[in-house]
């Protein structure tokens, strides 16, 4: 499976048709997303990394092809004028952990537009899913108030690679750790692991099973004390760390029945047996709106691990996202059917910490001291610097998160905040529409055999 | 990233006790889905291939220690007892394809306990992830009532390797084609591809695009038509098709708005241009809710395309399932705590059309003529024939469909069929139940320092 061959066909029979009608002219493609999700007050932008690494190593090879021409069932020099054709445009685009809200652009290509068509399928699975859990996952740690996040989603993502992004993820928005081995040796993030309840069946009695994984694991150790009976669970749990003289970094792990009600018994008990500094771990079933329940409760949980819902994202596992032309050989342009109406020209987003947003376009100049989001990336096909890690990334997402309003911080029923549109867009739009309007009322008047007419009087109107 | 580090940390502690403590006699771990989502009656087999595939390479090398070693902190030497392992067990499985219900095992693996419990994250990831999409994808089958479906979803599964999936797993219940170049390559699935709004855009006039798409592509085309105004689209693309003398086989394809009554409208236009064999194609954000709606409606739509709904499967995105140890060195074992109290022993599915499926222990007779829906799939680590196809997934699919009541099959609050235990499951839970009860209250009145007496009490208390 090629990265280049990882696309809808459709990228192809257009890239076909351009470079026969020799239309190579510069493109310019926005790729935003239209509307928040209900649940989300907030973006967060993510997925860039992985997408400058596709199109740094963008090339379209002999195997590509092939496939190509099987797929469309023509024969392999139809192809031909593919072959060797990789991505030497300029991406401006928002570095990751920046927050972000509707209709602001992610990122923007500027190409030839058959490179800059080819890309758009990799390019939009790519930063749709990344933002999609990043964005999950930060509204965990707004839940967890400072308490610590474990990744634990390995199991249920869309695939190991969904998998390795969760973990990455999560480390991006502020996480502790995730239980994925692989990922945490790829991306330098710590490793969290404990028991399964197969561990403790597999011995005859759970004060066994908790002696023989302490005698394995002579560092801090985490008790799963919820296989048969919770509250005697934790009280073995006490007596083996007591007699074994391990407490500190211990904790024990409840991943089922009412956290709440749970933890305080289990802190109780633990108390009780001196070991205030063993600290309990919940898992089983949570996400922002569960974690934000028992912080709310002030329930004793000192480590949230979290899988599942915030690896698919649950209920939200994608975005309306768009990858749209808006500049061509010069021209803003732009689509008007239905709702779908996109605002054309190159766009910049201005931020100004406690206003609004201003999206604006790319040439505009920033009011007052607004600092632009998109930056240039990549130039002639090169990244302009050196790759980002995901701890620049948590860094921008701190940061970001301390200008944001309560309203779109709240975990139930966040409310989204709007950016709003520079003069300089609207103005585009309205002259861009009417061009397009008067443009159709025209092709309605003219028999199809005058099109070269049409041409050059479509292109005299499309001003910029 | 390495499919055995593929893997939550835990699975390693485990596997390290295990190790220490000789603990290597054979384990069965049972894999099924707890409940169904709401809004599935049924949910789709899948994922058993790449699962098997992942088992018969499973090897940890002296790459993957050192990454385990890391994650825990500890020197590479104290996890060399693991170097080397393979997975040589036996694997029972459902085929792909067929329909499922909860609590039916999908899998279930028997092997040495540390071999069995490293396996169970991957395992989990692969048959939940395509289980689930393969379970939605059924449903657009269902909602087409015959007319071919397309996967569109790339641009929006969680990365490329789910895109894959999605492709497959459409086509594995009756999908017609996919967009992706990649899956269409890899698995032998028609590709599907047409053209986007930018492609139309970027020229001066709908008509001009449209010619110069069909100079390109002297095959079937199909005509986007919604990019300005969609009845003016539609009229121009009769015209060009018209011109070129290009009907059979072509499209024209509706991606927005109001799909019932566009469809109608250009149907009429398409009729009366005389271009009767042209057919319609939509697509936008539609799954098996919206694909219901409009054939209830009878909207004179040829071709359904289904992306981002699908490939995510929006609505459901992860399953509760569970892989859990049912029996351990010849014991039957099982979890009492809580809700998710799991019944114990290996099992197995007998199924009679018209009756409800029984859940047996995996030695009993089938009652009358009923069919086992496990097979043994993998015998010391091989597989026992050759790799499954798709294609014959299909062939199952189909063939327990006919079989299912309408009222699982329904699109709308769907009721999932319900199977039976059979007395032998009842009576065993009943009694490893009574067991462990009557050994955690044994452990309560007993000193710590006579944990070998509990032991081979426990041990001789477990009764099959």
């Amino acid at each position: 499976m090629s990265d280049v061959t990882t696309t809808d066909l459709y990228e192809v029979t257009m890239a076909m048709s351009y470079l026969r009608e020799d239309m190579r002219a510069t493109a310019s493609f926005s790729l935003f997303v239209r509307d928040l999700p209900p649940g989300r007050g907030f973006l967060v932008a993510a997925g860039l990394e992985s997408a400058l690494d596709f199109l740094a190593r963008y090339r379209v090879q002999l195997d590509d092809l092939e496939e190509f021409a099987n797929a469309l069932h023509r024969p392999v020099q139809d192809l031909e004028p593919l072959l060797g054709l990789s991505f030497d445009g300029e991406v401006r685009a928002v570095p990751e952990g920046h927050v972000m809200f509707a209709g602001e652009p992610l990122l923007e290509v500027t190409a030839p537009l058959p490179q800059a068509q080819l890309v758009e399928t990799y390019l939009l699975n790519q930063l749709c899913h990344q933002t999609v859990v990043a964005s999950k996952a930060a509204r965990c740690v707004l839940a967890a108030a400072g308490r610590p996040l474990v990744d634990f989603s390995l199991r249920r993502t869309h695939g190991p690679w969904a998998g390795l992004q969760a973990a990455r993820l999560g480390a991006l928005v502020g996480f502790a750790g995730t239980s994925n081995v692989a990922a945490a040796a790829a991306l330098d993030i710590p490793a969290s692991g404990t028991m399964a309840h197969s561990y403790i069946e597999a011995f005859p009695s759970e004060e066994e099973a908790f002696h023989a994984f302490a005698h394995a694991h002579p560092g801090p150790v985490t008790f799963l004390v919820d296989t048969y009976d919770p509250e005697e669970g934790v009280r073995i749990a006490a007596r083996v760390l007591t007699e074994l003289q391990r407490g500190p970094g211990c904790a024990i792990r409840l991943d089922s029945g009412d956290l709440d009600a749970l933890s305080r018994r289990s802190r109780a008990t633990l108390d009780a047996a001196g070991l205030a500094d063993v600290r309990i771990v919940a898992s089983g079933g949570l996400d922002e709106y569960g974690v934000d329940r028992l912080v709310r409760a002030r329930a004793p949980i000192d480590v949230y691990a979290v899988g599942t819902k915030v690896g698919v994202a649950e209920d939200a596992p994608y975005l309306d996202a768009a990858y749209k032309l808006v500049e061509y050989d010069g021209h803003a342009v732009m689509k008007l059917s239905s709702a779908k109406v996109t605002a054309p020209g190159r766009k910049q987003v201005f931020r100004h910490a406690g206003r609004p947003d201003v999206i604006a376009l790319a040439g505009e100049q920033p009011p007052d001291s607004a600092q632009p989001l998109l930056r240039t990336v990549m130039r002639g096909g090169r990244r302009t610097g050196s790759p980002d890690h995901w701890q620049d990334a948590r860094m921008r997402f701190r940061e970001d998160l301390a200008t944001l309003p309560r309203s779109a911080l709240r975990i139930n029923d966040p409310e989204a905040v709007l950016p709003v549109w520079s003069e300089a867009v609207a103005r585009l739009t309205a002259s861009v529409r009417a061009d397009i309007e008067a443009r159709l009322r025209l092709q309605g008047r003219i028999a199809p055999s005058d099109r070269a007419v049409c041409r050059s009087d479509a292109f005299a109107a499309h001003t910029h």
